[in-house]
């Protein structure tokens, strides 16, 4: 059976045992998951409905249709809409008896509000679900060839920050060295949408800091932060350097982050839940007595998004398994002065954690 | 005034009209409108909510609050949630009293559904609408400051294109050339997210083709296709050229698209609807025989958006006014052939229109 039935066959069977009558899967990492089909979220209606008893039904604007030939393990038939149609009623249609009894729909947590305004407008009885914990239970787990594009989009991540650290950067513009990992990284194949989070000195001191024009000045530490995808699956890690000497203070601060990562990413392990992992690092740097300067949760899931579970943050007791992927990136940010962050993504084995991310991780100097 | 306070003062007398208590405003180009503030939809909720009655309040993760600062006329207070916070009871806190009586929120089209069915739980007794009708409102004519950002941004795509058709194609793979197409724009200072349409011979038969490794041969007519923002207000152009010689059935088909987009623009003024303009190119098209071939609209409105109102299409009566941009944009495509397609984008003047785009629209022959 092909990846794309076996996937749907395995959405219905969830479906069916929570008594959910169809999915209705929008353009977003679902839609790559199920079908392998990147539509990209518009105004003009693209959406997969997922009876949970028939063949998935995709309705695609017409001039979108001719171009399914290009996704020759899809599993689903075409209704192609015109542009003088109601795309949502053709939905409703496709749903046919499902949706005008009192049935319950589930919806991606990604449909935009104002189609599911519509559809809940259009089938008043039905009931609307978020589609949340279904398409969660499917791609907590990475089988073993999305950890090998995981794997992949983490070494060519690798190359270029290797490459850029390589590179000369004391007296440049933030702005100019954070377009120079872009490029590197398109150079390796890896899809880049956004800068990222690239601050010197002050400007690492904000976790998502937006890439400003300051020069990196001798002594600045440097966080490096970015994100990109190698066939839709995700790299996204997180190396800190210095520009330069680094004094006392820094390298104090950045042994405290490199020991909370350490041993964060030895805490993982099947079993453990993920709050634990994230109480590990906590503790390191709270001991320290940098609890108050570590402001955000020590990882996210990664997979065909770059922000999914399972979320390593107090507060989240899932307990991990083999094949759940995610960032460990413990930071402490000294407010108005500088950052430290590290961050590797790891994969659960059967014994352990692998990373994904391979660079160093002692303090740096860069030219 | 700040510009983002009178919009946002605007956006509350139409809330007050209309008997809305308030506006969610998802990150989206609602929210780069409102307060110029390029948040991106992400699992950590930001949101700005906009009571009919007060001062904006923006719920934002707290590590997205220290980049606050950069935004300088921003007019809103912020209320920060740790990791461990419930992002959608913070939101409900802060509409206060507004959400608890049977209230009416409006929410931005494109605020994730998963969001969505967690307000509506949260307030049972609110009535949630779309926000698109009030926000198309304001944004469907553009200001002159917004109108000379569209210019500069099809300016910049314009000597893109115009460097593009300079260079060599002949030989190329499809996708080689429509990532230099990327680069060039990437040169002029414009963000670009995605290739484009680029199609070579049978790939422009599908007017929204993925862009694929063909080579480009003598003869094929290529469809260059593609968007681009310049300070987040978009470009949006198409030339359709020809690779070496063009045969006559290539020369004929051009020779009707390019009457079709000449009057389709002629047509452009105040007090004509937008399907009226449709009709005009529609008719040229249909008249030479090729009607059931140019399967799309003749346009979309632009701005923050690449598609918003008002849409260029049969059924849509809205009446052009000064500010409206919009491009304009038939085609004819014969399946496994090839396609024809001239897009420009124009603003509706007090007289008529302004093209912002100025390439050349005689059917030109690359090497």
């Amino acid at each position: 059976m092909a990846i794309y039935e076996a996937r749907c066959r395995q959405v219905q069977q969830l479906l069916a045992e929570q008594g959910v009558d169809a999915l209705l899967v929008w353009p977003s990492s679902d839609l790559i998951y199920l079908q392998g089909y990147p539509a990209r979220p518009r105004p003009r209606l693209t959406l997969l409905v997922v009876p949970v008893d028939e063949q998935p039904i995709a309705v695609v604007p017409v001039l979108e249709a001719m171009r399914l030939d290009s996704l020759p393990e899809r599993f689903f038939r075409a209704i192609a809409w015109e542009e003088t149609d109601d795309p949502v009623q053709r939905t409703v249609a496709a749903l046919g008896g499902r949706g005008r009894r009192a049935a319950t729909i589930a919806v991606s947590d990604q449909l935009w509000g104002g189609f599911l305004l519509r559809f809940q407008a259009a089938l008043p009885s039905a009931r609307f679900v978020s589609a949340g914990p279904i398409m969660r239970a499917l791609r907590i787990r990475k089988s073993p060839d999305e950890v090998e594009l995981l794997r992949e989009a983490g070494r060519r991540q690798d190359r270029a920050l290797e490459r850029l650290l390589e590179s000369s950067m004391l007296g440049r513009p933030e702005i100019e060295v954070a377009q120079r990992y872009v490029d590197y990284r398109r150079q390796e194949g890896l899809e880049v949408e956004k800068l990222g989070t690239f601050g010197a000195g002050p400007g690492g001191a904000s976790p998502h800091q937006l890439v400003g024009p300051r020069p990196i000045q001798p002594g600045d530490s440097v966080v490096i932060d970015g994100s990109a995808t190698y066939r839709h699956y995700y790299a996204d890690s997180t190396r800190t350097v210095c520009a330069g000497q680094s004094d006392a203070e820094l390298r104090t601060i950045y042994a405290v982050v490199q020991e909370a990562q350490e041993a964060a990413v030895r805490a993982v392990r099947p079993g453990v839940t993920a709050e634990s992992v994230d109480a590990v690092a906590r503790e390191i740097i709270e001991r320290a007595g940098y609890g108050d300067r570590f402001i955000h949760r020590t990882g996210h899931g990664i997979g065909l998004d770059v922000h999914e579970d399972p979320y390593i943050v107090r507060g989240n007791s899932t307990v991990l398994e083999p094949g759940m992927a995610f960032s460990i990136e413990p930071g402490i940010y000294l407010p108005g002065r500088f950052g430290v962050r590290i961050e590797d993504i790891v994969v659960v084995t059967d014994s352990g954690a692998e990373r994904l991310n391979h660079l160093p991780r002692e303090l740096r100097s860069v030219a």
